[in-house]
């Protein structure tokens, strides 16, 4: 096991039904800022019971977060919390929503130039405050609810920002909150869970049975939850359990003292700013064929998943191999997410922007080798078609 | 699944040879209280390091916590922190170091009667503040390095002690610590983490699949490194899986949303406080015992158990569940920590010794379904000399 620190101070309110518990949790003489993204909040009756549960403090609304919240968006909400001295922000609504507060959080009270705030990649912000956030989460997915990342847009690319000071205060999971989500965005959160799972589990291993069978226990979980929750949106436990797991395929507890990945993320990234694919569609795609092209760097754990995940003992270790990597193509397929590029109508000759994207944003020696150049993007790409 | 609040704001600083960094994360003006237990800290020179580790701050130290930490000890280092205003507390041991270090946190600044603080079982303590605590452990087993409770002696009784403003600030946990550890605290480190899983794991479904993967690989990861931790005590992973899932085993996750028993530790405090029997062996008397007599109202969750954990599925449920139950007392036995109450020289007449003290300490209704009588208990205590 590698050395590491795990900190998690977010509180985690669970249950159907709570939203009235916001008026113990929220700072009593707080001016709150609360920021959705579409009409589904308002549509659904959620806004209503959030702005019940704040009872007399006073509230300003911030709504209209699209899905990969744009940099631009998010500074208007920086201007608003600046001009009403806003204390405290509450995102109500999926993962985008609460990247984009975690955003504001950080930029509100920065005193640089908040582009800049884009540039640091996996390292902590250099910040020194933060206005505290919390959310009300209605999208099991990205574990945005119960960490300290967000990923935000900005000229055509997807840049992550991290600090310990962006952890939400506390979240509420409300199963039944996510019973009105569409089913393809209920089949996007499974697989992006699941892939967040991979990119720390499918690496080298370290002798780390701890985040190994927990890992394992969360993507056996979500390979028998999955199609369970998509057929049955009201079925409250198998929905309980796919929120709970994406909350733990995110929250750093799987990735503590181990290698980590992310090489599908950031492909994928480039993927969504060109072609506005889907983020679960473009981990779909690119994981397949990344490990096909790199089976030979992760083969130790990819014959852990093959027997421990998908129970494949038979067969000789490439077979194994192909057959692990063919069952998860498969799953996501199962949920109605396809895995080709060719399917999201990407032509092979595009295949050179996401390269020179790639480039642009250093993604130049990536995974957790950090050994997979722009050179194998290509072919993880062009294998994408096959 | 039920619902439930989950939170557990503990920072832990895992790895070898990280004392340093206490530098760090003391506040830079604290006058620290170093609370210690018997020699072993200077012995085998943690304590010399830790005190380096807090360079130039203001330090007093507190030996001489026992196992199973009593009251009046403890009250010598509360009136210690109020004559010397202290204002930090850094525990250097093992689970009873650290409960101690925690009941001193609370009670220090209490104006109550300090021994009403025994009297809240459960339930949160009725304090306002506390005087802000850290860790370093060197025994893997009761998780309170990362957990909010702690268990005190009084006059002959064993009472939990509970608050959220008891989770230590921090918490290093460093494998090499451990090393130097006697054969049967290491047994009965593993035999701790084991049956706290157990608690939380072995009642009654409620569809926390969750939940029910981490315990089982928590569970499984025992049974695999226990044994190999205990013959190569210098095994560096072996150790580093002991010490984090021993932490994992009891700092809320796997208990968050599930029903949790606790009768197998209520009855193993009162051998305990009577005869000396160490906390671990407690456990491993009672536990087989509890299961034969409670098999039914645990039907669903032992066959699970059988199944998931010892990879139990030939004859029928009946031989399923013994099985289980003798492998469990194996397991045990394996380590060398003794299942039988016969063999720590208590007779049978004593039982009613232990039945009177559950009676005096009020566990007349125990367990997940709030049914474990008297009555259930003395049965228990006998069918452990079968």
């Amino acid at each position: 096991m590698q050395s590491f620190d795990y900190f998690n101070p977010t509180h985690i309110v669970f249950g159907q039904d709570r939203l009235a518990e916001l008026d113990k949790l929220v700072p009593q003489n707080a001016k709150v800022l609360v920021l959705y993204g579409g009409g589904s909040v308002k549509k659904f009756g959620t806004l209503d019971k959030v702005l019940n549960g704040l009872g007399q403090r006073e509230v300003i609304e911030f709504g209209g977060i699209e899905p990969n919240p744009q940099f631009d968006t998010l500074m208007r909400a920086v201007e608003l919390v600046r001009k009403e001295n806003i204390d405290f922000l509450l995102a109500v609504g999926g993962g985008s929503v609460m990247d984009g507060t975690k955003f504001v959080s950080a930029a509100a009270p920065y005193e640089g130039s908040e582009e800049s705030l884009l540039q640091h990649g996996f390292s902590p912000l250099p910040i020194e405050k933060a206005v505290p956030l919390a959310t009300v989460a209605t999208l099991p997915a990205t574990g945005s609810e119960m960490n300290m990342g967000a990923v935000i847009s900005y000229q055509g690319g997807k840049f992550p920002v991290m600090s310990p000071m962006l952890f939400p205060k506390f979240s509420f999971l409300d199963p039944t909150l996510t019973f009105s989500l569409p089913k393809v965005q209920v089949a996007n959160g499974v697989v992006d869970a699941f892939v967040h799972i991979l990119e720390q589990y499918v690496t080298f291993p370290v002798n780390a049975s701890v985040q190994d069978r927990t890992a394992e226990g969360l993507l056996k979980t979500l390979i028998e939850t999955g199609p369970v929750t998509l057929a049955e949106p009201e079925n409250y436990d198998a929905r309980a359990t796919l929120v709970w797991s994406a909350t733990w395929a995110l929250n750093g507890f799987i990735g503590a003292g181990v290698p980590q990945d992310w090489s599908t993320h950031m492909i994928g990234h480039e993927l969504t700013a060109l072609f506005g694919i889907d983020h679960a569609q473009s981990l779909a795609i690119i994981q397949p064929s990344l490990w096909a092209l790199r089976k030979d760097k992760k083969r130790a754990k990819l014959l852990q998943y093959a027997e421990r995940v998908w129970d494949i003992t038979e067969g000789d270790e490439e077979e194994r191999i192909e057959r692990a990597i063919s069952k998860t193509r498969a799953f996501f397929e199962s949920l109605g997410v396809k895995t080709r590029l060719s399917e999201y109508g990407v032509k092979r000759e595009q295949v050179s922007d996401v390269i020179n994207a790639l480039e642009a944003h250093g993604m130049v020696a990536m995974s957790e080798t950090g050994d997979l150049t722009l050179e194998t993007s290509r072919q993880i790409l062009e294998h994408s078609y096959a």
